[in-house]
């Protein structure tokens, strides 16, 4: 579950220009990417490590669990560069306990001088934040920002971005796209030759015969609950470990319970350590998956969320089953 | 196979505007859906069909085959019209044996006045023809010629469009997707409000048990040929029969064998009566799907194409792999 409330402070809404002062301003910068990382925190780490290095700063990006090669493309050509950090940015980070154990230098108040997320649960841990919880994916706002700049942006950066883009938004499927969510796509099509149909290919379309087993056994396996309303899987390490695959083959798999006909939603466990679950949520409009994993003290999107419980998997199942009982029944607490 | 090489016209470049004056000119229109109907035939000629009938025109919209419930939010609401039969328009039909057998009355030269298309296959059958092969769906260039028009487009008829639009593209992720249908994407949200996150699940996320169960199936008794860079799935009436799902729920395994790492060629063979099978190919950038399928007089598009064979399926399967060796291995005869 999540630590106490983090001391709030008024969120104060920057400009791009001054977002792009500050990358001016400052000369050794570490971006900081979440756990389980994914297409848009990877994407915009690396997007704006490489944006930093062409203005003649040093950059590095960190996460706690090393980058997938999944998204080998994205990091092609990174090396880590030697310097004293100056300035710490967080990217597409709602919380700090998503830093993960490695970076718990960076859970301080304080630590973190800038936060670019587009998650509405944003904890406002940062000295300065900016949060667009209407963006689908922070690689939108950090684009926009580029743009901004006048300062150029590569074919990799804008390839980087994209995916961002693509991966949040189940690529242009989900609610969260919005009309200029497409004009972006327009654009960095146009303007940057990003090879989008290769990289879509990768991200959703091409599975290794192991993630195809992988698959296969999860849908075999899926738990139905209250009229086949709500749909469960369960992925112990035991399971996992088993599979051969690799772990970040297993990312992505919270779509499939909401995938079955009349699904309202969709729960994921994941097993990380002995009596630690990590939770994905995924519903359908009658459900707020974020409001459900605030339960757990956990947060995201409307449609998209997650929580972590610790405690054994029996009382994980019957904890998220009371609860899903309250939200489709209607019996809730509040 | 495709019957011998129809007279081919010079294809006469229409403008939008003469489309326009076609619609005005006219009174009693059929509008003709290819069979195994698709989102883009099906979102052309119910989008179409409304927009004549609120034109004061009649129109109806025919299908040999029926109208699929997977797509019933497009053609809600629909009834036949009692007219006599004026004017004749196809959409999104590359030849006239796509008109299946119930619409033989339409096959004779001159039957049909109009073909709005985007196949670069296009026979070239109709009175008059307007391809446009960049347009990655028909409905594209119909949204186009509407928008021309200045008349009403209502959130139903871009609701229809979108979906053409959305899944000829696999939901804007495939190559034939252009800036310009990502624009107009955004043009169709912000201006009628379509409800494009509901008509998405529906169109690719959302499975009946039956087609988790079919998927399953399909997956397993997948066959790999020459290196694991083709995949072929053989699905024969009796495992669609037994299934007990909707023919409509085997549309669109095509992808599946695509979906393998590595496998550049993806071969779906579905059998239609004994020794009649429609063969699907997908095929990732090495492969010219369109060709491929033109040498069992077929055709399509450059990753996605489609042909029948008329052979006992042992024969049917060494023609395919045959084909397969030649392009994978540079054998080719031409």
């Amino acid at each position: 579950m999540c630590p106490g409330s983090p001391t709030r402070k008024a969120a104060v809404k920057m400009t791009f220009e001054q977002i792009n002062s500050i990358f001016e301003e400052n000369d050794c910068f570490t971006i900081l990417t979440h756990k389980s990382p994914d297409g848009d925190t990877l994407g915009c780490g690396f997007a704006l490590c490489e944006f930093l290095r062409n203005m003649g700063k040093k950059a590095n990006v960190l996460n706690s669990e090393g980058f997938p090669e999944r998204y080998d493309f994205i990091y092609e050509g990174y090396y880590e560069q030697d310097f004293e950090e100056q300035y710490v940015i967080a990217v597409d980070i709602a919380d700090t306990v998503l830093l993960g154990h490695n970076l718990e230098r960076y859970a301080a108040e304080g630590a973190i001088d800038l936060c670019i997320d587009h998650h509405i649960s944003n904890k406002n841990y940062a000295k300065t934040t900016y949060v667009d919880a209407k963006a689908p994916a922070a690689a939108l706002i950090l684009y926009k920002i580029m743009r901004e700049s006048g300062k150029p942006v590569t074919k990799h950066i804008a390839e980087a971005l994209y995916t961002g883009i693509a991966t949040d938004t189940g690529c242009f499927k989900y609610e969260n796209t919005t009309p200029e969510t497409h004009r972006i796509a327009a654009e960095l099509m146009e303007n940057f030759d990003i090879n989008f149909a290769v990289i879509n290919r990768k991200m959703f379309d091409v599975k290794s015969k192991a993630r195809m087993r992988v698959e296969q056994g999860v849908a075999r396996h899926m738990e139905y609950y209250y009229d086949d309303k709500c749909s469960l899987i369960i992925l112990s390490r035991e399971t996992m470990e088993e599979s051969g695959v690799d772990a970040s083959e297993f990312e992505g798999l919270a779509s499939i319970p909401l995938s079955v006909e009349g699904v309202q939603i969709g729960i994921t466990v994941k097993e990380r350590h002995e009596n630690v679950y990590k939770i994905s949520v995924r519903t359908t409009e009658e459900v707020d998956a974020s409001a459900f994993c605030k339960n757990f003290g956990g947060g995201g999107h409307i449609r998209a969320a997650g929580c972590e419980i610790h405690a054994p998997l029996a009382e994980v199942r019957s904890m998220l089953l009371m609860q899903v009982d309250k939200e489709l029944n209607g019996t809730k607490q509040d």
